[in-house]
């Protein structure tokens, strides 16, 4: 049987987690959220926060069009974006490197200088990891954090009523890697976006204390909402015209023919903040941001999100990206 | 410039570190060592331990001859084998993997499946992870574990004068491979050893409180006591007339028409510990195990390694095995 014939991916997540997930006390959140959260010490001590997040060369990074030290830098956001969305700081990180027998020294050097740079403007140590050889290039990371308790937010805990939000703006690296893989040139933001992305962590500690639910974007839109849903068991209406685009994406989808809206549903790589919050605490997010923008409503009872178009009409929120779907 | 160019795999990762490695005050042991070693609360509270370790198909496990319960069994003793040679216990462990496209639901269950009763027995919580599709498969585990601070074992603390230690017998994976590799079927002991071996947890807690230095045997013995002379600063006289073979190595290497001594200077696999220890402990340590074997002695001032052989003839110690040398 194949991947795919059972659903994809997070079909396939499901199942290993009922084969190998296991329960322990002091594991407060296991497989299915951004980070694992784990009590080392007695409460009110912070928790331990572990990421994990493999990269491999043609699916995740091509060496066509970001330089070594891009690919570097995107490794690190990446994981530091998934402890952001569980409202923490990242501290220790750990690289491992599959390398073909030819790689280039340069190549690799590179590499560890971008995701040094990249830690050190994130307070992350590269504290070890492990080389070995392939017939791909492939780059796994695995990074703690630390949040403390009542910052902690997690996927299953929207409520009924609460606003959703995202912050910044969507969908530029889906649109860089459409114009590549079409052998357009991409303007810069649109190419720094795509190779070099930041994650949300200048933002993330105003939002944690104030948040219910919140993950990061790595799948596009479609399917991060998708995952709050189900694993906070309520619904959500997203207004189409709310969800942010850059100018760039609007320009890049005119260019392609296509509707911009796809590349911030089911683009991904975006490292956005998508998140849920009491209306009543919106007033105090905002004094202290702009960057945060209501799309939508957390709805009761219906797991099936749904997008509001600009004619009225509602549609099935399109899914987001899938490896090994059909 | 490729990586056999500047020497191989131990080269690189001192290039790497020179350009990524940190420094901090909580970071007690980084890059170098089994595992990394992080100071998370106030002394005398036990320190963390974090290793992570790459399986690559075809370079590190084979469907051919070892079944997916048997590569998910060996990818969790590998790396609890690492925090054994700290003196640690290991806790958590996140697995993530890297599948073809057209990869079989069933061969990955059976993954997990032997992934989780490894980690059962070895008292350690699979707590997580990430699943992706890339050209070949691979699986990439990092493990968390504990050590108290009186029981942390470096392999930079090897002091002359020292005995040469080694737990159990050594050459079984490398003999079980060569055989496999000329279509021969080793025995069953041999075949085990390769396909699913054990780490020395279950010795490893008597050990580390009497041992100085400490390293796992992962890539054979010639490459591991050069790993403690170079971070010890020591020299290394072992006598090959000493080291533990197990009678199906000798049949091995009898049938290949080879030394039994390369599967265990220059295999690599064997899980077991290679520790140093002041004399007047060993005594102490036989009282608790008949399984530990003096093969050796730490000498002062002289990097390299010597082997002495049967005839009394000194030769320079051969290596162990190196990914990409030439």
């Amino acid at each position: 049987m194949k991947i795919q014939d059972i659903g994809g991916e997070f079909e396939l997540i499901d199942r290993l987690a009922a084969i190998a997930g296991q329960v322990h006390g002091d594991l407060v959140v296991g497989i299915g959220d951004d980070a694992a959260v784990i009590r080392t010490a007695p409460e009110p001590a912070p928790y331990l926060l572990v990421t994990t997040d493999l990269l491999v060369e043609g699916s995740h990074f091509s060496s066509r069009w970001c330089s070594p030290e891009q690919v570097g830098h995107k490794a690190v956001a990446c994981n530091a974006s998934d402890i952001a969305a569980m409202g923490g700081k990242p501290s220790w990180m750990f690289a491992s490197l599959v390398l073909a027998p030819n790689a280039d020294v340069e190549w690799v050097e590179g590499l560890y200088r971008g995701m040094a740079r990249a830690c050190r403007s994130n307070g992350i140590i590269l504290a070890g990891g492990d080389t070995t050889h392939g017939p791909a290039a492939s780059l796994s990371i695995t990074l703690l954090g630390i949040v403390d308790q009542g910052h902690l937010c997690l996927r299953s805990q929207a409520k009924p009523g609460d606003l959703i939000m995202v912050t910044g703006t969507l969908g530029a690296s889906a649109a860089a890697l459409a114009l590549l893989e079409k052998n357009d040139k991409p303007d810069l933001y649109l190419l720094s976006k795509h190779c070099a992305p930041d994650c949300r962590l200048d933002i993330s500690d105003i939002i944690a204390p104030l948040a219910n639910a919140m993950i990061d974007i790595s799948d596009g839109l479609g399917s991060e909402i998708r995952h709050i849903c189900r694993q906070s068991r309520v619904g959500a209406e997203i207004v189409a015209d709310r969800i942010p685009l850059h100018p760039e994406v609007r320009r890049a989808a005119d260019q392609l023919g296509i509707d911009p809206l796809s590349f911030a549903l089911q683009g991904g790589e975006d490292y956005e903040l998508l998140f849920t919050m009491a209306p009543e605490r919106v007033e105090g997010l905002m004094k202290r941001t702009d960057d945060c923008h209501q799309i939508g409503i957390v709805t009761q009872g219906q797991y099936e999100p749904v997008l509001i178009l600009a004619d009225g009409n509602r549609i099935r929120l399109p899914e987001g990206y899938n490896h090994f779907k059909k």
